[in-house]
């Protein structure tokens, strides 16, 4: 199949018009809520001792919670090295918990995080075929695609360009950390979408204020 | 007036029913189309000297377009020095003419950028009020306020938490750079909102495709 990095062809289901629970449907590993957390605000027995350990090791076990950098140290105890500021700030605001005002995890948090980090992992491996340790334009349209999300190829287009164009029209390749990146975007903003249309028309009503409150948190934080 | 940097007071009038008209009336310094471009591509004679010797001092004038690093050094060449990559490829995407697949300015894109840029730069000086060359939270809500945004607190504080925090809970404060992607992300997002809401009803409905092709080009982009 011919292959122009900056506008990939997209299978055909792509432009199909899809049925209504195909539209926003994705598979795993998303979306089964976990319940690691006892009510006393501690691990659950049934937690992987990984989690504890690297949790504990960043300080969590002292202060209930871990911070910006508290969850830095944390990751890479469990090996996920070289993640960007960016992207530790991108994931405390996708995965605090929406009571907390501060940008900190507690266990449940941190647990759901954790067992999220190595799904995604697994997808990157399974996904980056030529085992390069970066993935491709093509080879993230693949993911997506087996993913369940039904991305048209405008949105694709415009992620390739926002995400993996270097500036000067190449097309770069994403390591895990930008494939993150990538992916909890389209999921959670799909997931904020999905919750204004509960009937699964395609299309939602949002006020102004809510549509702001939707997508700030993905723009653009600190670092 | 007792003022909480993690949760600002607001006007009265933010909370009130505003007439749809000002419902998200934003007054100068935006909307005004320039047209300093002739029909060749060229800066038209009105065009301010600064402008067309910025874009030919970093090479404009040669390829007749500006890239990322060429727009950089001419935002240097007009003392807007340590604007950040991030906002540098964040005003491409935003200026770039939508026929453009290349994230690069012509002469009509880059005169537009320019004036705008004078005019947050001029919009920074007035509200940074205590002349410190920062801007906090409070000298932010005022800009906004000025400019005619009326945002819900509710979403103003996303803003904070997203742009003004510093991991830790303190906010802290705005340089230029922050001050400008903060406000041309309030404003494009406004925008585009209208866009879809042609009545001034408060509320759009949008399909979720035209949804993620909103919001992808402001979100973390390559950097």
């Amino acid at each position: 199949m011919a292959y122009a990095p900056s506008a990939p062809e997209l299978p055909e289901s792509f432009g199909q018009q899809l049925d209504e629970e195909a539209r926003y449907t994705y598979a795993y590993p998303y979306g089964q809520p976990t319940n690691q957390l006892g009510s006393s605000g501690m691990f659950s027995p049934e937690t992987h001792p990984d989690i504890v350990r690297s949790f504990e090791s960043a300080g969590g076990n002292r202060s209930g919670f871990l911070d910006e950098s508290e969850l830095r140290h944390a990751l890479s105890f469990s090996g996920y090295e070289g993640i960007s500021n960016r992207t530790i700030r991108f994931l405390l605001f996708i995965y605090k918990s929406p009571a907390e005002s501060l940008l900190r995890l507690g266990p449940k948090e941190y647990a759901e995080l954790w067992n999220c980090l190595a799904q995604w992992r697994a997808m990157f491996d399974r996904y980056d075929s030529d085992r390069s340790g970066k993935m491709n334009a093509l080879e993230l349209r693949d993911a997506f695609y087996h993913l369940g999300y039904m991305l048209p190829s405008s949105v694709l287009q415009l992620i390739i360009l926002s995400q993996l164009d270097d500036g000067t029209g190449n097309t770069v390749d994403l390591c895990f950390d930008r494939f993150l990146e990538c992916g909890m975007i389209v999921k959670s903003l799909t997931e904020k979408f999905k919750e204004k249309d509960p009937g699964y028309t395609g299309y939602a009503t949002l006020s102004y204020d809510a549509f702001m409150s939707m997508v700030i948190p993905f723009i653009a934080s600190y670092d």
